[in-house]
């Protein structure tokens, strides 16, 4: 499981049904909801994410189509009497604005909130299974992209080849990190023959709200899925960057550049009712693209 | 005109397609949103109220469903660049909260936002045709409740029988305000010779969150509408108590006792998937009862 479900694709105002940013990432040992625009509790509901799963949320930055929905969802986990720690990152000044609102409703939350702000580039969850890293993107006020790293997974042992060489099972956790085994005459049993190599580790880039900027591209390089926004199609290059944002041939550039798998585009401006163009136009950039659709989930 | 849209009809967690609680009253000069749950802006667009039309807010108190949806509506209005000056009346905190978020986004709105904080029981609103008053009611923290009168309407005048009195156009004005005419000879025209009373002024009294509270009924007293919350059923009286709340058979009472003419029921608990009972059991303590089905208007 390393995949990321869609509950809102919207820019700025909510439009012709479009939720604004939201999405939940979830491995084998974390839930992760990545930015929580307003409806967001809502949308979590519609598509039958439990409010429990989330084991961290990240916030990008303090435009309000990115964190408007958070005192909500944060206060209905303690209405749903929530015990599990919550760990919350996003920029410092977020733990103020719910704190604000949080003393004006007496509210004391069901579980404990762990705030960490967001800073520089560096590692902000290291689970068992994954790595998340923050690292600052160009937006008109401080914002951070994430990428999230499957850790390098284990050899496979075929157990049986093991024990026909007479390898013992408590050695088998070392055979799963490469090891080769020497058995009691001094005999090299050589670990590609009994393990085989596992699959490689997966990963998605999260690069929020951006202006066109070819630094990303190290950033980001070689990853799995890379969601980049595209508030807008192609013809308003300027708008674009007057107001820190993409345009569908501009992710597709850096999807290309970044070398990335596959590209999957969102964050659309709330002008457009029909959003087909944007597919088009980024796939003749770069092919393997993905409308952030609400409601899919998208497995990498 | 003197309507109300229910745009969210639940209480603290949204549940089963019902959105938490907000208002929109209008009558000829003024569009007036009473709370503002998160999700509002979205159950606007859906029921096509346009926010051009809100020349006011209120705010009852700082519990989240019911204020929530606030930031992401005024600042939705900035983007779609309004003009049109906005009176917006609530807790005295609600405008910190306010700003703390404006300020993080560096957002300086398109318009003039007018905050009024309540205090005692006062005249929030004095237009032309309609005035609201204030009024506390008994919750967890600071409430508010609101009472919508329309202005005395004048009466109307039926300009052939006027004029076969010779009775000027220029006297219109003062026979609309119930004046005699005295022509040259001397002689009185009575007024309800030339004019018929006007349509009795309407009422609409919205109780916010409360407990069951008999100090109620003199505030609400004769009120055409009076809405008043139903967040449980009869059998957990305790639990509504405790917590500040009301159920079914209450609301009804104080209907009832305040010889209201209709009442209307919202605030549901999300413990109930069908609200179907809730107008049964108030139904049989005050038969002229009304749910607060979502999009509804309910003209008054």
């Amino acid at each position: 499981m390393f995949a990321v479900t869609i509950l809102g694709n919207n820019s700025a105002i909510p439009a012709f049904g479009r939720n604004p940013t939201s999405q939940f990432f979830q491995n084998q040992d974390c839930g992760i909801l990545i930015d929580c625009g307003e409806g967001t509790q809502m949308q979590l509901a519609k598509y039958k994410v439990k409010p429990s799963k989330i084991s961290h949320i990240l916030i990008s930055h303090l435009h309000g189509d990115h964190y408007f929905g958070l005192i909500g969802l944060i206060t209905s986990m303690s209405l749903m009497n929530r015990v599990q720690a919550l760990h919350l990152h996003g920029p410092e000044k977020l733990i103020d604005i719910l704190n604000i609102q949080l003393a004006a409703a007496n509210v004391v939350l069901s579980y404990e909130l762990f705030f960490h702000p967001l800073t520089d580039n560096e590692k902000i969850i290291d689970s068992k299974k994954l790595e998340v890293n923050c690292f600052e993107v160009k937006h008109k006020i401080n914002c951070w992209g994430f990428l999230f790293k499957e850790k390098k997974n284990p050899r496979s042992v075929n157990p049986s080849l093991a024990k026909s060489f007479d390898i013992p099972a408590a050695f088998f956790e070392q055979l799963q990190k490469g090891e080769d085994y020497i058995n009691k005459k001094g005999t090299i049993i050589k670990n590609e023959d009994v393990t085989h190599a596992a699959t490689p580790p997966k990963s998605y880039a999260y690069c929020a709200d951006t202006i066109f900027d070819l630094d990303l591209v190290n950033q980001v390089k070689n990853v799995d899925l890379l969601y980049h926004e595209t508030t807008y199609l192609k013809d308003l290059e300027d708008k674009a960057a007057e107001r820190f944002h993409s345009t569908t041939i501009q992710a597709a550039t850096i999807a290309k550049l970044s070398n990335a798998k596959q590209l999957l585009i969102g964050h659309f401006s709330s002008k457009y009712e029909n959003i087909d163009l944007f597919l088009t136009e980024a796939i003749s950039v770069f092919e393997n693209t993905l409308l952030a659709t609400e409601g899919t989930c998208f497995k990498i």
